[in-house]
């Protein structure tokens, strides 16, 4: 089952769980990869930025994602396979398809400038990896300081048919979504998925935009796909309230650095993980951060009860 | 009447006032003037990059200034001298201190890299302007790319008695607050004046970890006087139910570019400017924008009629 | 006299002289405008990076360019006006070219990335200064972080009449100018010229690759127009053996930072300035730096006398 | 055999030699070896950058350290472990120090810009590879945009004893050689190896400064040897001019990207490769560009007849 330009909805960004000694935890990924089923998640990434994924040995990386796989519920797993070469790239697409991924995400080395050398760079990441894998785009320029144009993306997409799926993490980056959106209604480009990340901050707006879903690691995926369902269902306000409830957590979870603590925090708190360890090197939370984190827990509770409640 | 450490508060970061044909609207920056001092606002910054600065000429730029200052109402009004060269950030200060500005703002060129290199600067910085100008250091990494330590900002503020405040706008930056407000309380730094930036986003927990106030251009100056007022009177829920009500719009008003395109169009809507003109170049709203606009400015009156209501 | 597409020949780009108290020292300005003259330079660029711009106010910026073209003996005088915003830029290219210069160079300001953001600050600028001013369109990565592709500077060739120069600095930059040859030979881009910058490190070989000359500030332009003269004469070991003689010094004086140290030293001795001073802030030679030019200049003598010689 | 501070002499950037059909080509590889220990060379370092690192899997970069070791006629062989997290450099470091090499370099990710940052990169870097293992530090500010102070450089030596050496590549970097020396007879810093990088571009004028030696990959390390060998014994004049014979050529191969290919087409043209394949992804030489070398080659031949005679 590979992944195809009609996805939607919602694909988490898995955090990798460690125990206390920097283990990891399967236990506590398997009972992630359940809740994102429950949920109703769509798919789910492993292995990106946020999973720690520089942090593992290669056999360890397997390994995630053998079990993810294992524990899919049906889901599609898509595999960050970013690399400083493309000797490692392909290595890892091979092993991770070979176990049963749906596909890849590719993210751009931050030493990319031109239009031409961002188009290159994913041609020769596709020589590398194989044409019949499907990747996601990763456009994060906050983090990689890479700045995709509309212009650079359409080209990538005409050029490379195993490109199906944009993680479109721009910010701001409403109106590239309308112009990706225009360049498929006018047939100047064939339709791909577009998923969002940059923690979801705009996921609301993203959605009437036209994006497809969420591609991100905010701690409350169960409110993401509702958020999703309300905008699909067309109940605009709802879908706002909600939204708008989680916005402060989300938006603290959302800095550069601490963000991830602040994820597994929550994550351990409402009991999907057994700890919120991550492997060194890490931002810790002091406790001012955790005494902030459990006030924004507190207030959400008043709108959203699965604030305090553990799930599983 | 200059700044000092003791400064608390908002200063609002002033927008310029165009009209359509591009000409300043001194009577829209009177009418922003008496505004701010009626919101409650304690000063008032202009000529900052959210000012426009760079599209005035040299005259244009003094004008400004000098309009600031003689309708202050007794705020004290801070210029932004930052430019390419001493010779200009000098020639800029000696003008405006002229005019009767509180003290200027000085941003690090986005060069820097080592720690110092940042000292040197700013010494070099008030050798040129004199060591009898106050002056704000602006800590902005995501639009400047300089990254200053805790350290290099205690070392600024132990060799520069000039420094008499900071405008916080590192991201992730609680922490931040946190530990210079310890290496005060501790004696290793004297106090300086702390308010926060980018956009306020953060202002709720930043007045929490010990910040003064806020310097920052959000289209509701008045929202961000209320919430200083709160925090200083201990009515903390009042304060986060007031500061998360805004907190989509803004998140809206926040975005890189098209920020100040949102907030003169949400000034002008408030009846504070004639006109949302910016000087070319400029980011514009698209009719998708407007309406996004619109519609978190509708939700937003549910809970602060200031939202749909013309103030002046 | 303005400045067309046919320049060829050496535009030096001069210094700004300074006495020891940092006052412009006007005297050394016109015997170096003498001495560019005697030695065929076909052009003289003021005011650039290495001019010291940042450091002059308006009114001396106006004086040196005016100073610069009042002793030009005929030759075409460009002026750096690269600034922060367009109001300065504009400002600046108004006076100056009421005051007699040939046309102006514009730096891309180190924020650009994407090809359209590149074209486009090019067409604003245009608007900007007016589209009657020829400019220069510099293309130096190494110190403005900014990446011209060869299809960058084609669009804005093509869309912009008064670009009539490129001061090419890229590094490696020999195939770009063979790319852009090619592009006039099939005429998909009209010619412009070509003058190479970067401190001259390549220009033998730039001149064989199609280059119309040099444009830099080496403190032998005497050796540039040498070598380009040679170049067109067809004498292609004597151009080179020249050129190598020289390379030791020039691979010294171009080192970032302390190159216009080492250059203003070199004039110094040369006679050309009568003083090394530069305005604050500045690298200083140190003692084994000024023992290491004196040991290389003492070496280039041996090959070519003008090394120890007063010229003036 | 385990590299310590008191390394000299010259370490060559060992290239990967590979097939026409991008398989390793291990006995081009055992003549480089060769080579480099009857040149006189005292180190080696692989899987550098400039060794295509980053192109070869996991098993390819073990065999090469593996057959390099095997090969090293007593050098002692540096391996560069530089990886975008600790866990594969760790795991990277453990297999090659297991072979035998005597030691890791360590270039320092992108991302870091404050002195905190650095220096708590590297101590991290140690935890991760264990205090046991001795580690180059490479300062290359131009490829990777890190700058260390003069400071920083101290507080890595000093906290770390497993610091033995500097791969010095900073530019302008004379000074910085002059001042950790200083620091050293001050009693400031212990001693450690400064070897230099860069190309060679500055390696007279280096030794001169106090370096010991190079650690660079230019296609005469017979040169690089000779140069050494000439300030150690006093000769000056003889070592400034076989420098400044081999610099037109030095500094053509010094180019960024292009670089590689032109050091490749050299060593294949002495004989030393047997191909100057690259793998994919690389800059490949044009025909223009290879007259240049070949132009470059037969003018050094005048002066050292090694540029044209295979020495193997």
């Amino acid at each position: 089952m590979l992944l195809n330009a009609d996805a939607k909805g919602v694909f988490p960004i898995a955090p990798t769980p460690f125990f206390e000694d920097g283990a990891i935890d399967y236990a506590s990924l398997d009972r992630l990869m359940d809740f994102y089923h429950a949920s109703g998640c769509t798919g789910v990434t492993v292995l990106g930025q946020l999973g720690e994924a520089a942090k593992l040995d290669a056999a360890e990386a397997l390994q995630v994602a053998s079990r993810a796989v294992a524990r899919s519920h049906g889901m599609p797993v898509v595999v960050g396979v970013s690399a400083p070469g493309f000797a490692a790239m392909r290595a890892l697409t091979h092993d991770v398809m070979a176990l049963g991924a749906a596909g890849v995400m590719i993210a751009p080395p931050n030493t990319l400038r031109t239009d031409d050398q961002i188009v290159t760079y994913y041609r020769q990441a596709v020589e590398a990896i194989g044409d019949d894998v499907p990747f996601i785009l990763q456009d994060y320029p906050l983090t990689f300081s890479v700045q995709m144009s509309v212009d650079v993306i359409r080209r990538i997409v005409t050029t490379l048919p195993s490109c199906v799926m944009l993680k479109h993490e721009d910010w701001p980056g409403l109106e590239k979504i309308s112009a990706l959106r225009r360049l498929v209604a006018t047939g100047e480009m064939r339709h791909i998925a577009i998923l969002c990340g940059n923690g979801g901050l705009f996921l609301n707006h993203e959605l009437e935009r036209g994006a497809d879903g969420a591609n991100t690691g905010y701690a409350f995926p169960d409110m993401l796909c509702d958020t999703v369902r309300l905008h699909t269902e067309g109940r605009r306000d709802e879908m706002h309230d909600l939204f708008d409830a989680h916005l402060p957590l989300l938006r603290y979870e959302q800095q550069p650095g601490v963000g991830l603590a602040v994820r597994k925090y929550v994550l351990a708190r409402r009991g999907l993980l057994s700890h919120a360890t991550q492997r060194r090197p890490a931002s810790q939370l002091t406790p001012a951060a955790m005494a902030e984190v459990e006030g924004l827990l507190s207030r959400l509770a008043q709108k959203d009860p699965r604030a305090l409640r553990v799930e599983v």
